[in-house]
């Protein structure tokens, strides 16, 4: 097995090969695993607002909700915003979601050619970790926040790297770091992703409890995953 | 004091502000640190072998050396490569040295407009550290290899960032990742490097004791600059 983690997702390999796992901890792929926990019929990932609007135009009233963010709140006049507390059994439930996100959508356009896609976040890595346990090549992409590294995504990457180890994987360069990130703050991740960039910027919205909602560690043995432009379960 | 690394030249700030550094530890900025401790009269950078070429013309036999590699070797019908054990006095003291790299030259040429451009590498670290103790923003450039963040290069700007420490300095991100790599890997620096992407694929081609000559930690006082276009003391 060779594990590559794509600290963000500009340069996806020229030869997209195997399984690849986006993660966007805070918060799209932590979003919409939830979104799928709660019963959501599937979702349909939109880089812009526009294409979100667009995508929506085909269902009926209550069939479908448009869903995201820009700058961390939810688009004027939609029906949900990017927390995952929003996606309850209540609201989701038999529904289509259409969200679009400022990084965590365009990450997924960016894996497209990739067989499968899967959805990775901290609630559902141990799932993840066993999907992928017989893979020849796994390319875990973080999604970054505006087109910077984001340390809650690398470490997140780390985490399922350490739990592909039993494979005896080769690591590339970026795959070590993002283990050795992971190893280093695995004690303390609660405060060391509260205080990264993205973290406190979401705080400072009002949406700290976001955090402790993606840091619920295996929480859900969910595998979302991209098949035809939709994240179904 | 506000510290920031690039993990890639990509993304150079849209605002540059204050002094830059730019680390390839493997080995643009190790070579020509070296070459300013041996004499030369400064170093011309080139992106490419083309500019590298042109650039050489104006200069009569023995004035200057045309110096440069492509895939880790020297290219064909230069005068030397790109191994800082090459760049003896006897060879470089009193010439001009035109040189391009993949990754390092690249980098130079993305953080032009930073004032001052200074070159690090672990010899000079120290020097640059109590160079920039006052600075109010310093923003340090890993050049990364063929598109991919190198970890040798963020392990070197780890340990610049943390000999800024003293002054207080509020992190980016990707600063508190560079500090915490450097802190996890110190002791075993020669082994982490040696086992890099970039390491092997350098031992592969027989310049592994270019490896043991970048980890000279602090072995030269020199603060090499980039000054209209020239790498000098």
């Amino acid at each position: 097995m060779r594990v590559d983690v794509l600290p963000l997702p500009d340069h996806p390999s020229a030869n997209p090969d195997g399984p690849a796992v986006v993660i966007d901890v805070l918060r799209a792929t932590t979003t919409m695993t939830a979104a799928l926990a709660a019963g959501c019929r599937f979702i349909l990932p939109a880089a812009e607002v526009e294409q979100a609007v667009d995508l929506a135009r085909p269902y009926r009233g209550g069939e479908a909700l448009l869903c995201g963010e820009r700058g961390g709140v939810k688009v004027e006049g939609f029906d949900l915003g990017n927390s995952p507390l929003e996606y309850t059994e209540e609201t989701v439930r038999d529904r289509a979601i259409i969200l679009t996100t400022t990084n965590g959508t365009r990450a997924l356009a960016a894996v497209r050619d990739y067989r499968p896609v899967h959805l990775g976040s901290f609630l559902n890595l141990a799932a993840l970790g066993r999907e992928l346990a017989t893979a020849d090549r796994v390319t875990i992409v973080c999604s970054g926040n505006a087109g910077r590294l984001s340390i809650e995504d690398l470490a997140c990457a780390g985490s399922l790297v350490r739990q592909l180890e039993p494979a005896g994987p080769e690591l590339t360069d970026t795959a070590r770091l993002a283990a050795l990130l992971f190893r280093s703050v695995r004690a303390r991740l609660r405060s060391f992703v509260a205080a990264s960039d993205h973290g406190r910027a979401l705080a400072a919205l009002g949406f700290a409890s976001d955090i402790d909602f993606a840091l619920r560690l295996d929480s859900l043995a969910l595998l979302p995953r991209l098949e035809d432009g939709r994240v179904v379960r």
